[in-house]
């Protein structure tokens, strides 16, 4: 088994006394600088790096930083939408060597909970907080364990932490526009979890969009589900069962919307001859259907890579701001045309 | 900003000395178990959790375990086996309040680095090694470094480290009984990355299988991509134009199954009428797309729940093993039927 690198390592292979190491190694004075550069060679050749736990107890960081999910564990499924994230969170944290500590719990008490304990243990320098709500415990409980942390997919409102956030209400415009101009008067928008504070921004920003083009909450209007395929299917379904049923349904996730893409061809309604179909989230599953989704493309690694940024701002002493993430662009594919009756 | 909670807070509360506190907490004697009670309920209702970073200096784990992903980021993107992975691992790993540390980087060169940091930090106390190769370097490095780890998701043969694996061969012999026995005798196998184990073991085991049927390498064989709908679609479009096309596809994830079916769609061949496919792992994608993908159903969760308690095991000084998780079922839904000319 091999045995970890030690300052004395170091001291006797580079030719030097310990302190020297030590002072080198710390960007102390009292070594010359061809000493610190020879120590720092040898200590890279020989793959010596500082304890983690020594550097974390001297009052310094620990050089990692927390993500919790609070979801059931089998409504992850195919939600591509997190592990793009994280992997646009890594490649900024890796970039600065610090590491991700990873949790999925069960329901928002429970992560509440860990925060407490992450902070209590000095277990993460800080955290990204995911999944705002619109009533949301967690900004205040930070705030006041002051665990540094950054809200990701929030609705731009100032608040105790500093976010990055996505317009929301400009995408669910930007869905309208291409939706109205095509001729579609009865649209529903199957939205994700109602709890969720960019579920609500969209609900809203419908409505709004909608009313400025004369259209009411009969003609426009929202359900909303968990994300899932299932509820996704079976919400197009009841509404495709409807007397005066939409033309046009916008999902807010890409699998509820290959799933109610599905619904449709079991029910032998064309698309989008007969229904119109945009997903928010783009992602391969839009891509590889047939007939290919039209979806409103974000840059999610993107998205990742401006909050890791952003947290390590905070770290660094930077006060609470919000910063926002790239415009999404609406993708027209196979799934839109216009409806029925304006042919 | 809240302040943690000490020793001495508790003591204070639980009106007895520090040193009664740190017997009681520590589990060792010198108190009452009425005093050692009294502390512990004091020290929950306080918030107190030993600092983590004390705690590994003084010898004791860091209470966290890695899992590196060493995949370009844009490939995550709708691979729904690694958080299904993921959230079976966290279930066993919250239990014992252990931490996931989480990484993603890009080749087997940056994980073997990241694991001698991780090991000369003393970052984590074990790794589960995902991903395992036909040639791989990893189990020799964490064996010589002595950082306990399980592999996850080989093909059982003994090695140097424990192991968690599903058994590819066996699975295989029944997707081509399946198929066999609906009468297909040209099947194509759209297999993943040639460079992994289990992709080795699945095109070694479906030459055997068709040998004992009396297929040869020119009725039944495989074509390896890198497991995205990209490949999968391309390499179903390209054997669909062979001059004696297969008459049954079997993909290795899920996400080459539908791509491939949308392929199918575009291309005008019915499935299952003209076509067959078998999805290697089941999702919600393969049941939200029309017609429904007959699949190899596993318990992803389960087989992560199985591989954190075989790491658990092993860092409580088990000794090395391997573990078969449990044995996947097909699934047989719309898109398999007999083959045209059995008509």
């Amino acid at each position: 088994m091999a045995r970890r690198p030690t300052i004395k390592d170091i001291a006797r292979r580079a030719g030097v006394s310990e302190s020297a190491v030590s002072f080198a190694l710390n960007d102390r004075p009292g070594v010359s600088d061809g000493t610190r550069a020879r120590v720092r060679r040898v200590a890279e050749e020989l793959g010596w790096h500082p304890n983690s736990a020594a550097r974390a107890l001297a009052g310094e960081r620990s050089g990692a930083v927390g993500l919790v999910l609070a979801r059931p564990a089998h409504t992850l499924g195919v939600e591509s939408f997190f592990l793009q994230l994280v992997s646009g969170i890594q490649e900024v944290l890796s970039a600065g060597r610090t590491a991700l500590l990873f949790q999925v719990v069960d329901d928002i008490d429970a992560e509440c909970a860990l925060y407490r304990r992450w902070w209590a243990e000095r277990r993460v320098d800080g955290v990204l907080v995911v999944d705002p709500r619109t009533q949301d415990p967690r900004p205040e409980l930070l705030a006041r364990l002051g665990l540094p942390a950054v809200t990701v997919g929030g609705t731009g409102a100032p608040g105790p932490l500093s976010s990055v956030w996505a317009d929301d209400a400009r995408a669910m415009a930007r869905v309208v526009d291409h939706l109205h101009g095509l001729g579609h008067r009865r649209i529903t928008h199957i939205a994700g979890l109602p709890g969720l504070a960019h579920t609500a921004r969209r609900i809203a920003s419908l409505r709004v969009e909608a009313a400025a083009r004369g259209l009411g909450p009969r003609e426009v209007h929202s359900v909303v589900t968990d994300y899932s395929d299932a509820e996704g299917a079976a919400a197009t379904r009841r509404v495709l069962a409807e007397p005066e049923p939409p033309t046009a349904l916008v999902y807010d996730n890409d699998v509820m919307a290959v799933a109610g893409s599905a619904v449709a061809a079991e029910l032998g309604i064309a698309v989008p001859g007969r229904l119109s179909i945009v997903a928010w989230d783009d992602s391969a599953l839009c891509r590889v259907t047939h007939p290919r989704l039209t979806a409103l493309v974000r840059d999610t690694a993107g998205f990742g890579r401006l909050a890791a940024e952003e947290l390590l701002t905070v770290l660094a002493g930077g006060p609470p701001r919000t910063r926002e993430g790239e415009q999404p662009r609406l993708e027209p594919r196979e799934s839109t045309a216009p409806p029925p009756a304006a042919y």
